[in-house]
């Protein structure tokens, strides 16, 4: 059975996670920061696309000593695994993905990922092949679910976002909306790719909760997947 | 002095405002559409971008019979002038907003717009000449003024909207976000352009009011403008 999926993100008041440039901004504050580090202490997995180590060179690891310690009593790594989508295993061999904080770390790869890149990329973090031109994510979940893990949160990019929605693997999305506006016709939203174009493909949502905060709001969806 | 500008758009949960191949589809409901009516009717005018008429061919007129009898006994037109910024002059003559609902029509264009394309359309609607290659959207704004609109309502798309928060001419922001994922790197959003890179670039709002509506919520942004 494949993984609960969160996806979580902040986004500017226009739908931007950041500039063109793919330059990550300000957009909440320190009590948003605060919910998605328990956000991310509560799962198993933190997920995130190539594009995004690239840019970011994010480390994902769990940030408050209070959620270490709890993960800790429940017999749990501090972090939680740290799982990169990167079809042809790009990610560079310092990656702080790959280095900050102990846990286990996956790497996705396809078929056409170059094996000397992937025999490297096994000293530092387990490798699942899955698909052949792009990550079948489908069969990427199936995979993680067999290995134990139950819940995923996604942090994006807005591409991996939109390949999960596409395929039906998303259960709930937060996204925080902040008090900007980054614009810009080809900065990074919640969901990229191609996009869907007929009104029954679009992904269908329940909006569980909004809640002002800092000085943007903090909205829960649910996603109705059949 | 330019007029009070007052955006407004319907967003997915994702910052789209319609698909990929610009095709309009439906985010909000009945009560959205009842609210949006009453804000055109509230304005002097209403504004949208040369894309937006090509791709959707709107009227922009005031739907609600209440309304337009409401403007009627205040001694206007039924339905606020309709203004299409148009720097080369593209709209059809047969464009559904020079021609549907009584009332006044203004498009305005650049120094670069053909002169014939430009006669031509002055039988449907007064033409404003502001800026030389693309329209000046600070200029056209104090020509309204001097016109005597005070209130204007921008309805997109996000390339007009991107330029007139880069300018500093918007005052507040209406966002209805429905509950479907539309998706799509080339998908309209609030806020297209080039978009800002650096922070101090960013148009900063303030957010006066969230409501949930329909399956959606309702955002009222007021801009902080210097």
């Amino acid at each position: 059975m494949r993984p609960y999926v969160v996806v979580n993100v902040a986004m500017s008041a226009d739908g931007k996670l950041s500039t063109r440039e793919r330059r990550q901004v300000k957009i909440s504050g320190q009590s948003d920061f605060a919910r998605v580090d328990r956000l991310k202490a509560g799962c198993d997995a933190v997920m995130v696309g190539i594009g995004t180590v690239l840019a970011d060179d994010p480390s994902l690891t769990v940030k408050a000593d209070e959620c270490r310690k709890l993960r800790r009593d429940r017999g749990e790594n501090e972090h939680p695994v740290r799982i990169v989508i990167d079809s042809t295993a790009r990610i560079p061999s310092d990656a702080s993905i790959l280095h900050k904080g102990e846990g286990k770390r996956i790497v996705a790869v396809s078929a056409r990922a170059d094996s000397q890149r992937v025999e490297n990329l096994k000293e530092h973090a387990t490798v699942i092949v899955a698909g052949e031109g792009e990550v079948d994510l489908a069969l990427l979940m199936e995979e993680l679910g067999t290995m134990g893990i139950q819940r995923v949160m996604v942090e994006g990019g807005g591409t991996i976002i939109a390949g999960l929605l596409a395929a039906g693997l998303v259960d709930e999305i937060y996204t925080f909306i902040g008090n900007i506006i980054i614009g810009g016709r080809d900065a990074p939203t919640l969901a990229d790719g191609p996009g869907f174009t007929r009104e029954e493909d679009f992904s269908r949502l329940t909006l569980l909760e909004a809640k002002q905060m800092e000085r943007g709001i903090l909205l829960h969806w649910v996603v109705n997947n059949q």
